[in-house]
């Protein structure tokens, strides 16, 4: 029998998340029944999406209730499998949670190649969050040659993938990021045409600045004062494709926006979404970005936190933004 | 030569209009020249959208010069016309703006039947409100039969239409509006399946009880406090038609939305528009509203001000919500 050394969601959070929020656990796991495979996973996934799983509140998911392991993107390998789609040594990606070992029946678990990219690469730039920022832009943004695509949190996992697309579709890529530091890594690394600092404290006239041509489509991970002053760059008919309001998910109150007037007169069309609706554009999406990483098209950056034990850490420092492009836990 | 009487411009306003924003003069109008026509107008119309060309403030539409006619959508009868599109006695529909006669080139300018429907009609439920209800229900709410559409200020011109869209599509219709009056007035006169009135101090847990089933499409005039409750009540996958924000065209800091993320977890297509930019469907939707005018499927009211003297009281009113109904000024 395997051990599985696993977080838990001790208790709900209130505002911000705290590391007394997790338990840290060592279970024995049951040996793989019938149709059932143990898997030992190499990497586990940190993202934004979670905070919203720790509450017990209607989403479009189901929430993690206390005492359960806490929900997660892994990659992993095969260790035995008594289900004839897998083999022992497969690499596979799915959403075995915040575990070093997990028995499944297999359900949602895609067996990858990791000669062309590597492991982790499936949990970032080529998984769920290049897929986010594939379907988003292409899907729901859809910008053309020439026109400006802004997007929020510009370093991030999801931002980074946005603008290097927006550039590879011919339009001006600019990025919002908090610091310097982030700002030079998205013009410099992935190649946005410009990044504004949101903590320079010059917000609106630095985005006029970047966007002499105001905005045509926008990408949003953020929220808050970061998204109201985005709404006043908008271009008549432009289109916004809602992904997330980062800056929201550790307040108790959310930030009233203001500029909603700006949908209205520029006659916006404002879609939110999530990834996991379109499982019609899944495949598609995860071979154009496998082939454009491989082919050194799109680039990334990881932020790996060592061992589960600090992956609790990890996600705070991810929700406060301490992050350079992917989080990720490496377990073993 | 005709004297028209006319509202000009005379100042902006900051917050709430005032009289004194207006100034009522008489002019004298030129004959008219080659290919010219004189108008006399029997229906000015009064719409939310005016106060927003009061402003010095970049919008969809030109705003209004100060000294200028206000702007404004007409019914009137032609005098003389040196335009072979026109002849003495048409009935003409168009902007001829707040002023008894005009002179015109006849842009714009559409001759109407008034033996189906009476003249104020092409004003009001078979003029721009109707065809924005048209348009921005069954274009961008686009709602199933047996689903329910929430429409704010449902006792105005265009909320009053899109309730009985709604109705004639088999939807349930659930309309906001301010006040006893007006909410029987949906639900008796109208056909609204339930009318929950804001002013009552219990928006959100009347909403929930007047849409058992949540909403799936909202037709949006008003903004505020009333979107933001009206955002809790979203199904997954519901539309949104951002026809008007006009609670807060008075205020000089717009109200902040809170509940955004309604959008972002129930992926909610949003889409701000104005009636003139759909000009392809502009026709199907007159001639598809006048058939039901005069088969007596939508019904309708009339808020009547008599003479153009009386008009910037009647706007001030409009903006208040004191109207039931089109809100009009009989001009002669």
């Amino acid at each position: 029998m395997a051990k599985s050394m696993q977080a838990l969601l001790a208790n709900r959070p209130t505002g911000l998340v705290e590391e007394s929020n997790f338990k840290i656990v060592e279970t024995e796991l049951p040996a793989p029944g019938g149709g059932e495979l143990l898997v030992k996973n190499y990497w586990l996934s940190l993202d934004p999406y979670m905070r919203g799983r720790m509450n017990a509140t209607k989403s479009y998911a189901k929430y993690v209730e206390i005492g359960e392991v806490m929900t997660g993107g892994t990659v992993g390998k095969v260790v035995e499998s008594n289900n004839p789609k897998f083999k022992a040594g497969d690499h596979v990606v799915g959403t075995l949670g915040w575990q070093t070992y997990a028995v499944t029946n297999g359900e949602g678990l895609t067996v990858v190649d990791t000669k062309i990219v590597p492991p982790s690469a499936y949990l970032g730039v080529c998984g769920m969050p290049g897929v986010t920022a594939w379907i988003g832009l292409l899907e729901y943004c859809a910008p053309k040659t020439g026109e400006t695509v802004l997007v929020s949190a510009a370093s991030g996992a999801v931002g980074g993938v946005v603008g290097q697309l927006a550039k590879l579709q011919g339009c001006r890529a600019v990025g919002i990021a908090g610091g310097p530091k982030k700002c030079e890594y998205a013009v410099k690394e992935l190649g946005f045409d410009a990044c504004v600092d949101y903590k320079a404290g010059n917000l609106i006239d630095d985005l006029k600045a970047a966007c002499p041509n105001g905005v045509d489509a926008m990408f949003e991970n953020v929220g808050g004062e970061v998204l109201d002053a985005s709404f006043r760059l908008l271009n008549p008919f432009s289109r916004v494709a809602l992904c997330g309001l980062i800056s929201d998910y550790n307040r108790s109150e959310p930030y009233g926006i203001k500029m909603i007037r700006a949908l209205l007169i520029n006659r916006v069309k404002l879609q939110g979404f999530i990834v996991f609706d379109r499982q019609d554009l899944y495949p598609r999406a995860v071979a154009s970005l496998v082939k454009a990483v491989s082919q050194g098209k799109i680039k990334y950056h990881e932020t790996i936190a060592e061992g589960l034990q600090n992956a609790p850490k990890a996600f705070m420092g991810l929700l406060k933004g301490d992050n350079l492009g992917k989080q990720l836990v490496k377990l073993a």
